[in-house]
């Protein structure tokens, strides 16, 4: 098998193309032929910011991956040969937590490209827990291919775990905060779920583009500061006859202002996600969720069991990717980290392997 | 009928006694007889640190109530002499939140002694919507009197709402921060539902009463801090076998710092509940939600609809009141206000109608 990946070997230096023999796989294992894996901003987060992967470096990073089972394990054999998304976060499947339901704080997880190597690659070898089969026809319906598919793996799954734990539902109304790579799917998530949605940025040709996929209302966060957002959004909600009270908030900026700005948000009954990460800290009264018998739910990645609702809406088109995705070769991996990171890119880049 | 209430007519001056008529009760209204109201830190807050009530000066404080119905409106008629709790947080009962369950953050919910005359008088015209009818034999059998249920309204209910929100059972491990009034209670709440109990308070005499009522482990937050406090709580759970995941806080103490202990003690998938209420605000990494798949819920009141099953614990014994509360007469009550606001109380106070 000829193999190559793309491995980060020092915060900001090169990644660098290394051949590799695929790991044959475990009994329950398979091999993964990669068609796509996206760039998200996990990835560079680890590669600028210094953010430690757990698994040692040189390391391969890429936790967005599909493409097709070419080797299974005895215990896995029913995988080979089909087309499947590989969960960002991998639960062992087995352990207390997993038989729980906590999947998504199984100790024993794995991520590729965090906890071992990733999905910049031709192959890479995974656990077939929790793998999600794709119909190869209902995708092309939809005019996408196996690589596009990719990005469900985090940029569309955790949003839609943070949409189903928030309980979103027809005469909600949902705010996003953040409508970049994943906020956007928050939006027709929440949109799809039947809510209402208010989506925030500081970009103003992000927040245009939604309007044609489930923002109702629109905030830039750089006209609109502070009090206004609130006024605003209750006028909107007036205006909707939509409640004053029980707002769905999905923070997916990663930023303290952002945070700051969600918190602000909290109504009598408010459900607050916080979707986007970020080390810093903020100033919060913390006592206003007593106040408002309001609640702050995190969201780790997502489970492998909501995989595929996540995936049908994508197949019955309630959600759009294909407006928000670009295909780029992996060999241009350096170039493409350096677009992203400078914010040269409107869409999230997948990478596919071309050589 | 002859009647009086004590009436708080400016910040900090003494509380005046105040001959009136009560208010004839509406159709779906009741006359109580007070035989006993509470006296919460909510009081001394309204009393000594210039909290605003809802309802304009001259009011009666007081919204932990029991008594007997001596005067019922037509709709009302089935409480005519019946004992009872008055809850703490009325909801409306027929708005579109209380009709979807969601009284407490109903918007034309009254409180007494907030919103309207409280406890601290011989009588108190209230709705009759969500009174909860007490057995008066079952409770002289636990050795209490009608009185004092009266701290059933808040000190109780209050802390069972959020156990009953953050869901604990049996094998959890739950921290309370915060054992006086209303954190003891929540001890024993969560002890009652299968939890082991740890207690942390400043006040050793209150943490070493509560090792007999439900608290397994006791942290003195003077003596031990910050990571310390996680480390031992992480030694104690590993020592009973316990889950080192999934720990149900309690912050109960109503200040920012043990607020910012409780937020420092979130695990993989825990459960932060803020009992308490402080204005102040402190500075934390919301992110940690996220990173810990962690949620924290807030919580206001009690729905009424609980208030039977948290008043059974009582009656079966599960939960013991009489160690942590004491009957004084209510013309006493500028002496007991200053008592409770100068510390120097060991039980929760009850006003009981003396002339």
């Amino acid at each position: 098998m000829s193999a190559h990946r793309w491995e980060m070997v020092e915060r900001g230096k090169p990644l660098v193309r290394v051949e590799f023999e695929p790991d044959a796989p475990d009994t329950k294992e398979v091999v993964v032929e990669v068609a796509g894996c996206g760039v998200c901003h996990t990835d560079l987060g680890f590669y600028y910011d210094g953010v430690r992967t757990k698994h040692p470096l040189p390391l391969t990073l890429g936790h967005e991956i599909s493409g097709r089972v070419v080797s299974a394990g005895s215990s896995a054999a029913d995988w080979q040969d089909k087309t499947v998304i590989i969960p960002a976060v991998i639960p062992c499947g087995s352990c207390d937590l997993c038989n729980r339901g906590h999947g998504t704080i199984c100790r024993e997880q794995k991520s590729p490209g965090i906890d071992m190597h990733g999905g910049f690659a031709t192959h890479i070898t995974v656990p077939s827990t929790g793998l999600c089969e794709i119909d190869l026809s209902r995708l092309a319906d939809v005019g996408m291919q196996l690589a596009d598919a990719s990005v469900i793996a985090d940029a569309l799954t955790t949003p839609y775990q943070a949409v189903v734990q928030a309980e979103v539902e027809a005469g909600d109304l949902a705010v996003v905060i953040g409508v970049g790579g994943v906020g956007g799917y928050a939006v027709q998530l929440a949109h799809a779920k039947g809510a209402t949605v208010v989506a925030i940025d500081v970009d103003q040709t992000k927040l245009d583009r939604l309007t044609e996929f489930g923002a109702s209302m629109t905030i830039n966060a750089r006209e609109v500061q502070g009090r206004d957002v609130r006024d605003a959004i209750r006028q909107f909600a007036k205006d909707q006859n939509l409640r004053q009270t029980e707002w769905k908030i999905f923070e997916c900026s990663g930023t303290a202002s952002g945070q700051a700005s969600a918190f602000g948000l909290l109504t009598y009954g408010a459900c607050l996600s916080i979707v986007g990460f970020t080390m810093e800290k903020l100033e919060v009264r913390l006592s206003n969720l007593m106040a408002f018998h309001a609640r702050a739910l995190g969201n780790w990645g997502c489970l492998p069991e909501y995989y595929p609702e996540a995936l049908e809406l994508v197949l019955n088109g309630e959600v759009a990717m294909l407006p928000f995705i670009e295909r780029h070769p992996l060999s241009k991996i350096n170039e493409i980290f350096a677009n992203a990171h400078d914010g040269k890119l409107t869409r999230r880049a997948i990478l596919v392997p071309d050589e």
